[in-house]
């Protein structure tokens, strides 16, 4: 935590602060160890401020005594008085702080202007993305994590799918790979399994349903495992009973792209020049309008961080990110296929962290 | 929906707006529909914008096969482009809004600016609380819904804690009543179940952890199923094997203070009286300064909302509203006691929707 914390200060006083506050939920947890979410936007489990000499996770009384318990020191948890905002403003004050550096993507208007109001002359620069970039690189220890939590989610794809007749519904189907991701000793599921059937695989994200599923047809499942507050993310496409000549081409398609991209994909590329390996080949064969998203994102606490692959994205990948490799093909009224993979960045290439076959 | 919308744009007129601009995802499911949740405070599924006459879902393109299939009519999906902020600000100019009312606790300082940035001469007007308030009263459909989630939350308990014995930890039993919800027809837990057993009861929020339950001590377990969005809150304190005297009395202070708000807390009361029904009969019994939070919240769409019901809270109660009555007390070293109780505030007094027994 030490390290963590020295690295924060240096990053807001490399925008010109002499303190920090944390307020998303990730950076809380890395920069605090209180793994704590928020239960909506306008209502947050605890503000950290960082500055010269202290380190103190603010929460209600309610969440107190698990903060107290939860913070790796030298960081120490106090209870704030509500509007927690204005409190702030009144704390940084009396920490003689000149100017703070917030995370002016996770910190609403309203909660901006009330530290404002008590915060005097204390000059409150945002931090853009400053602090986020600080989680992207994983240590070793980080690493060993996401890699459990990737095998824990490769046996539950196996535990959940073995022996599966048509018939079996979205829900029923996602809810065993719930079950058998806790058995294996996850701590939960990182996000809502997708269990997207036939025609519902043409939407990347979707809530799965009553639907049974149908022999021949395809399915997209994507899940991921919670180890200590990392989320894996992998995502296999199956289809039960003989495959049609259809689900077979487009599988090896996507197969193909995903495996170059496997391959060719190596630190020091930017996020544009990742997503465009896989995407040159799925527009060679005549997909690329049907590959609608990018082609991976960062996971860590977060299950989509810094840095982005996709056409836009300008981010540059180094040692130590953890990203997903995800090329997928959506077709209206048929389905979809999509094959992710977890991997860890590399000098020379990719170290695939998930093992489910595929 | 037509009836909601309508309400939404009274409440923009009323601060003097031609427009609103929807960002909590529990407002955002309310007024379109749509029930995705957003991955983090920095990672939207999507904005709803209401303008005289249009409302329109905005999200990317991964979401919009499922927003276009969620939302209800007149709410149409679109996508957006990125970063959607900007594309926002360019939307309100050609929707030709005058004055946009914002969700102030639930848009960034980053995202406000990016709006702000390409809506020209538009004002931005905060909306403050205005907008939650409108899905403070439930209609009799809600109320039937949030009641269906309290039956299953009231039975996933019982058929959890069956032929319970002593070594079971708390996480494993937090893990019987997730999957009893699940096989009772929840859509999953509304928020992560609490189990705290000894000394861990001590605190109100806790993470479920290895330790086994032993015979005779204090195990509180806080549980709600989600049913079509709505989630249910139930607590009960209970103890395995023959409890001990303090047990037995502290439980029954407990227990009268919380028959005491059920029958005395009605519609017209400020939050604050509510709160002091319990509050002055914890104090008569010496554990005043170990009731540690306030009586009882708003539960609807999210597990915690208007009204809150504290010692300093000025929410007024009206019928329609569902709240928790939850009084506890909590002691360092030995446990805690909580029990909690889903409740429709009507003229008269309050509905139980909570039956699991006491």
């Amino acid at each position: 935590m030490i390290d963590r914390l020295r690295r924060l200060r240096e990053a807001a006083a490399a925008i010109g602060a002499d303190a920090a506050i944390v307020t998303h939920p990730a950076n809380r947890h890395y920069f605090s160890g209180f793994p704590a979410n928020d239960h909506a936007p306008d209502e947050s489990s605890g503000i950290l401020v960082v500055a010269e000499d202290t380190a103190v996770l603010f929460t209600g009384q309610t969440n107190l005594p698990w903060a107290e318990n939860a913070v790796r020191p030298p960081v120490t948890a106090r209870e704030w008085n509500r509007p927690w905002s204005e409190f702030l403003g009144q704390e940084l004050q009396s920490l003689g702080v000149r100017c703070a550096a917030f995370e002016d993507r996770a910190l609403s208007v309203s909660d901006h202007a009330g530290i404002q109001r008590e915060a005097g002359e204390i000059r409150l620069v945002p931090a853009g993305n400053a602090f986020h970039a600080l989680r992207a690189v994983k240590s070793k220890q980080e690493v060993a994590t996401i890699a459990e939590a990737a095998q824990i989610t490769d046996a539950a794809l196996e535990a959940a799918t073995l022996n599966l007749s048509p018939g079996i519904t979205e829900k029923a189907l996602a809810w065993r790979i719930e079950a058998a991701m806790h058995d294996l000793g996850a701590d939960g599921p990182g996000f809502p399994v997708i269990v997207a059937a036939g025609p519902h695989g043409a939407r990347p994200h979707h809530d799965p349903s009553d639907r049974a599923i149908e022999e021949g047809e395809p399915v997209v499942i994507d899940m991921g495992a919670i180890v200590g507050g990392y989320t894996a993310d992998l995502t296999r496409t199956i289809c039960l009973g003989q495959p049609p000549p259809e689900f077979i081409d487009r599988y090896n398609t996507v197969l193909s792209a995903q495996r170059r991209a496997l391959t060719e994909i190596r630190a020091a590329m930017s996020g544009r020049e990742a997503d465009a390996v896989a995407r040159e080949e799925l527009s060679a064969a005549g997909y690329g309008d049907r590959f609608v998203h990018g082609l991976g994102h960062g996971v860590g606490l977060n299950i989509h961080e810094f840095p982005s692959l996709g056409k836009d994205s300008d981010d540059v990948l180094e040692p130590g990110h953890v990203v997903t490799i995800e090329p997928g093909v959506y077709l209206e009224g048929w389905g979809g296929i999509r094959i992710e993979d977890l991997c860890v960045v590399t000098p020379t290439g990719l170290d695939v962290l998930s093992a489910a076959p595929k």
